[in-house]
C-alpha cells in the first residue's frame, strides 16, 4: 500500500512555478505509540503558502524545509490510531500538508464534526473564516454606519469580511479583479458596491461610490487598489493588513504610500497573521459556524481534483483566476 | 501705541520662503467685554506650522487664512482685561500667533505659573512635551527592556521621548543629522546610541547598534532614516508617526516602505496629532512638570530675538539647523 505526497524541492525565486514541487510515492507508514494515521479527503490552497515557500527566516512562521511535504491545511479521517484522543473514524482538520496520508501526534490537529460539507469547513470555519473574523473584529473594530473597503473581496477571506460587515450595518465596498466577481459580490453577497481595480478609472469610481470617504480598509492584495483606497481614508481610519498577494511574487515589492496621510488622518495600520491567534480559533469557529447555520454567510468554493492538481492549482490563486475558496478534493 | 504682527500673505508652494510673510504695524486695540489684551514675551516655532501654511482642507486643523496673523503658540502677560478669569498680570500660554500683542476671549488660552522660565515651558511642558508624552505612552506603550528608535532625536519632541524612554528602562537609539547633535544625545541626555542619518553607512551602523532589533519607532522625519529603521522592526513592533519633516517641503513626498513587513512582523503604525488630545494636556503637563522639577528631563532651547527673526527662523527647523527648541524672544 502506497500513497503520494507533494514535496517542496526548491524555493521559487520570484514567480511561483510548479517545478518547485516533486510528487513522491511511498509506503503508508504505521503510527507509533501516541500517533495516528489520517487519510486526507480535502486540501486547502491558500495565499499564505507562497510565504511558506520563501527562505525568509524573519517571517511569522519558518519556511518549509526543502525536501519536506509542502505545508497546507486539510481535512481527513483517522484510519489507524495509537492515540486515544483520535480514535479511528475521527474527522480531523489541521496542517497535515499536501499529501494523501499523514502521520500525526495530534499536535495542532483538531477533531471536527462530520455533518458539515468539507467545502463549508474549509471555506468558512477554517483559516479564511478565522482570518476574516480576527481582522474585522479585533483589528478594524467596526461600527454600524461606517464604510469599509475590502480588496480581494471575492476571495475566501474578503467575501466573509464583507458579509459580516454588511450584517453589522456597514456600507461595504468590495474590490475585485473581474466583472464576474464584482457581480457575485453585489448580486449574491449583498455588497453595496463592487469595483474592478483593473478599470482605468478605478480611482474615480471609488471616489464616486464613497461620498463619505472610507473608515475601514481590509487589505488583502496591495497593488493598484491600495493607493486610491488609502487616499480616501477618513480621519481616525483603521487599516488591517492581511495580505499583499500582488507583491508575493516579486523580489522588489512596490513601495507603500507616503506616510503623510497617516499623520493628517491619524490612521492606524495594523498587520496580523493567524498563528498569533490560534488560541482564539475555537471561539471564532463557533461564531462562524453559527452565522453559517443561520444562512448569514455564503461562500463558493473552487474545487480541483486529485493531489497532482495542487501543484498547478496554486497558480490560480496568484493570478486571481480562482473563483472561491480553492480546494483540492482527493 | 502700535505693535507688529506677522501675517501670512501667500501659501508656500513647495519650500518655505520668508516672503510668504508680511510684517504689519497697527495700533494696539482695547479689549471688549469678555476679552483681554496680552503682551507676548516668547513665541514658539514648531514644525507643525508648515502644515498650517498648506491650503489643504483635509488636514487635522484648517490652514491659516491668507491675511491673518500666522498661527503659533506663545507666552505672554495680560496687560489689560475685561475678562475676570484673566486679570491683569496673569501669565498666559496658547495659540496667540506671531505677534507682539494679542486680543483674546480666553478660548484655548491657559494661565500658567510665573516661576518657570519661558524656555522650560515652551521646551518641555508645552506642545513638544505633550506630543512626546502622547506618542510614547498612548501610542507606543513602552515596556522596560525594549529598544526604541527616535528620528529627529535632538529635536524638541524627540529629545523628550528619548529621555522618558530611558527613564523607563528602554534602550534608546536616537537618529539626528549632525555629529554635534549625536554627542549631545549620548553625552548630555543619556541616550544609549545616537546615529547620524547622513552617514553613508547609516543602515549598517543601525544594524550593529540594534543587535536585538527595534521594538518601538517614534517617527518625526521620514526621509533617509525611515526605511532602515522600518527594516529593523521586531515582531509586534509599534510605530508612532508624529512628523515627516523631510516631506513637508515637497509636492511629491517620498513613498513609504512596502507593507510586506507590516504583515511579516505584525506591526502597528499609528499617526497622531495633538489637537485630538487637548483634553489631556493638563494631565500631561502636570506629569511633565514633575519630571522637569526632579531633573529627569533636560532640554535646550535655541532662542532668536525680535519678532522679525520668526520669518527666517522657521527655515532653521526645516533645514535641521536649530539646536533645541526654537523660541523667539520678544
Amino acid at each position: 500500500m502506497s500513497y503520494r505526497s507533494i514535496k517542496l524541492i526548491k524555493y521559487p525565486t520570484q514567480e511561483f512555478t510548479p517545478d518547485v514541487f516533486d510528487i513522491t510515492t511511498q509506503a503508508i507508514p504505521t503510527p507509533k505509540e501516541g500517533e495516528f494515521l489520517a487519510k486526507l479527503s480535502h486540501l486547502s490552497l491558500d495565499p499564505a503558502m507562497r510565504g511558506w515557500m520563501s527562505p525568509d527566516t524573519e517571517s511569522y512562521i519558518p519556511p518549509v524545509t526543502l525536501g519536506d511535504v509542502m505545508r497546507a491545511s486539510g481535512i481527513g479521517e483517522v484510519v489507524e490510531s495509537k492515540n486515544e484522543n483520535f480514535p479511528v473514524g475521527t474527522r480531523v482538520m489541521g496542517l497535515m500538508g499536501l499529501t494523501e496520508y499523514a502521520i500525526s501526534s495530534g499536535q495542532g490537529i483538531n477533531p471536527i464534526p462530520k455533518e458539515l460539507p468539507a467545502e463549508a469547513i474549509l471555506s468558512v470555519v477554517a483559516l479564511p473564516g478565522v482570518t476574516a473574523y480576527q481582522g474585522l473584529f479585533e483589528v478594524l473594530k467596526p461600527e454600524a454606519g461606517q464604510t469599509i473597503a475590502i480588496t480581494a473581496a471575492a476571495g475566501s477571506v474578503g467575501s466573509l469580511v464583507g458579509q459580516m460587515a454588511k450584517n453589522l450595518g456597514l456600507t461595504v465596498v468590495g474590490v475585485a479583479g473581474s466583472q464576474e466577481k464584482c457581480q457575485w459580490l453585489t448580486e449574491e453577497l449583498g455588497f453595496d458596491q463592487a469595483l474592478n481595480y483593473k478599470d482605468a478609472d478605478f480611482a474615480e469610481q471609488l471616489k464616486s461610490v464613497t461620498p463619505n470617504g472610507i473608515d475601514l480598509f481590509f487589505e488583502n492584495t496591495g497593488g493598484a487598489a491600495q493607493a486610491p483606497i488609502f487616499e480616501r481614508m477618513n480621519a481616525h481610519g483603521r487599516i488591517a493588513v492581511c495580505g499583499l498577494i500582488a507583491d508575493y511574487q516579486t523580489d522588489s515589492p512596490a513601495p507603500g504610500p507616503s506616510w503623510l496621510n497617516i499623520i493628517k488622518k491619524r490612521l492606524t495600520i495594523q498587520g496580523f497573521t493567524m498563528p498569533d491567534h490560534i488560541h482564539r480559533f475555537p471561539e471564532y469557529a463557533q461564531a462562524l459556524g453559527g452565522m453559517l447555520a443561520k444562512g448569514k454567510l455564503k461562500y463558493r468554493s473552487h474545487v480541483i481534483k486529485g493531489l497532482e492538481s495542487a501543484t498547478t492549482g496554486l497558480d490560480l490563486l496568484f493570478e486571481g483566476k480562482n473563483t472561491g475558496k480553492l480546494i483540492v478534493e482527493l
